[in-house]
């Protein structure tokens, strides 16, 4: 059963494995640098779909089956799924599993969720409350354009230091036997918000709270950067890592030599004009369930510190004129 | 720790207790039946801000500090915080609890909410995760309608299944100690689509996926109506509550003599000129943290089977021609 330790800490001590991964992205992450890593990828945006948003339903649930699949398990082995998106009232995710009949607990956490549906999968399995459960969450580049920012057929122009939403779905299943990486730390997040008031500079907004989340982390459980062979933030992009690297240093903690952040991962941002990085749900679950979880299975990474982060605005917040808090969700896996 | 029993239910042997609740709401549910049952009743719905979406923030956030209060607990006493609403990335949620810094999940189960985060809450404080965890959800008449319908100024005219958004905020503290209503079974919800179109007629989408949640209740764990003193769905109204007690009587089970909705009981129908009757993440929330728990406290209510109901649509899956998925969370309180 878990421990509590410090004030924001989870630790778990029967240790829950992910025991199955999967990773399917869009054609433009596709031609990124992790292509090798991804178990699909797609030709076209649409996959076959009329919408957008049905696209990314559709990558959610095939994703989720391929995870399920991959590890010789059936739909029925699975008692709860905890997803959620970057769509409104998360059609990503309810459309996606409508079909599936499995016992469901919608989360949001912008482009955290991934941090968060992990921890909530971990915990449950932890405590015996299921067997095997699954965590995942997508987002698609053009639904989010369309949501958040502009028509795609408007063409505007964006300054440097936004970033790309990745079209995908990572899902991972989280479960009581078997064998793979450990999830042995929880670090719920706390909103953070410096008072950041600009929508096209999400690291900026995040950059805090994953300082937050991961000092917290250091502070509760005595640990330092050192005893993780790796920390990966989710789309902080660029100029955000910077700032978390500055941030976490005046609390005396050293980011420099095994850090790196999955939107600077999943694009060749130069090659691909992807500006500050990649960004979105997926940007952080794609870059787990394909990439990382790769190279632990490969031990070339045995300790890692997972920190999705989140931008918690809408549209009507900002039109609001309100600033944009921030979340950072952190996952400990270890082998 | 917690049993798996069934194929869906979670049994609480620890039995986390609710240790303090609170309600707040607008003038219109001050006018209702269960006006006395409120901790606070507004007496405008700006509560002197100057938008909907920060009223609301405001309503949950006070509606969390007045549990914390009424508990004669601290703020810092809180270890995690469930919450979720209505708007359209949760900013009804996020922008409430940003002063608070206490690290929080964010969840979205449409007007099922409160079920899903009191769901997570006791799954926590039942594991040791957290000594005290606060779960709450909030609505807003206004935003609600600005959000998903028409613009208020529009006097648009609603038909007889429509129902009311609830103006509100129901927050409670579960705690590992403590005296207070026992938290023994959950029911986490599937997402259940039978095809329903209307937006205009919540409670027919919402039926199926609360007789789904409730019949999984009984055959999990083999109990009978007769074993609950009260089963409260969410927000059905008039006429989905209707369906549902057929839908349940085929599968063999009689809720005739113990069931109430609290869409039906928040309102007066006929003098509110509410319809169907109230729904909205808030209407469950403010009827279980005002009116339920009140009843339980003074014995009245001994066994209760709480369904919060959710309709997992959004104005663009209805634009793009979806039907409306429903999800029903259920949890179990005893004294």
């Amino acid at each position: 059963m878990g421990t509590q330790v410090g004030t924001q800490t989870i630790k778990f001590d029967n240790m829950p494995k992910i025991v199955s991964h999967a990773a399917i992205v869009g054609p433009k992450e596709g031609e990124g640098p992790l292509a090798s890593y991804f178990d699909q990828i797609l030709e076209d945006v649409l996959w076959g779909e009329d919408s957008w948003e049905k696209a990314e339903s559709k990558i959610l649930k095939e994703a989720v089956l391929m995870s399920i699949k991959k590890a010789s398990l059936n739909l029925s082995d699975i008692r709860y799924i905890f997803s959620g998106d970057l769509l409104s009232q998360l059609i990503g995710t309810s459309f996606a599993l409508r079909p599936l009949g499995v016992p469901f607990f919608g989360v949001y956490g912008a482009c955290s969720t991934m941090g968060e549906s992990l921890i909530l999968a971990a915990m449950t399995v932890e405590a015996g409350f299921a067997d095997y459960c699954l965590a995942t969450t997508s987002s698609h580049f053009c639904g989010a354009e369309k949501q958040f920012r502009f028509p795609l057929e408007y063409g505007s122009q964006r300054p440097p230091t936004s970033t790309w939403t990745v079209t995908g779905s990572g899902a991972v299943i989280v479960s009581k036997i078997g064998t793979g990486p450990k999830i042995t730390y929880a670090i719920p997040g706390k909103i953070v918000d410096l008072g950041a008031m600009d929508p096209m500079d999400m690291g900026a907004v995040m950059a805090p709270a994953a300082a937050d989340t991961i000092v917290s982390f250091f502070k509760d459980t005595g640990k330092q950067p050192s005893d993780l062979d790796l920390i990966a933030t989710g789309d902080l992009g660029k100029y955000g890592s910077k700032l978390l690297i500055e941030l976490v240093k005046k609390e005396g903690y050293d980011l420099t030599s095994n850090y790196i952040d999955c939107g600077m991962e999943i694009f060749d941002s130069e090659s691909q004009n992807t500006l500050a990085g990649g960004s979105g749900c997926g940007c952080s679950a794609v870059t787990l369930a394909g990439y990382i979880l790769e190279k632990m299975e490969d031990k070339e990474i045995n300790k890692l510190l997972f920190v999705p982060t989140g931008a918690m605005l809408s549209t009507v917040s900002s039109n609001e004129g309100e600033s944009i808090p921030g979340i950072a969700h952190g996952v400990v896996l270890e082998n």
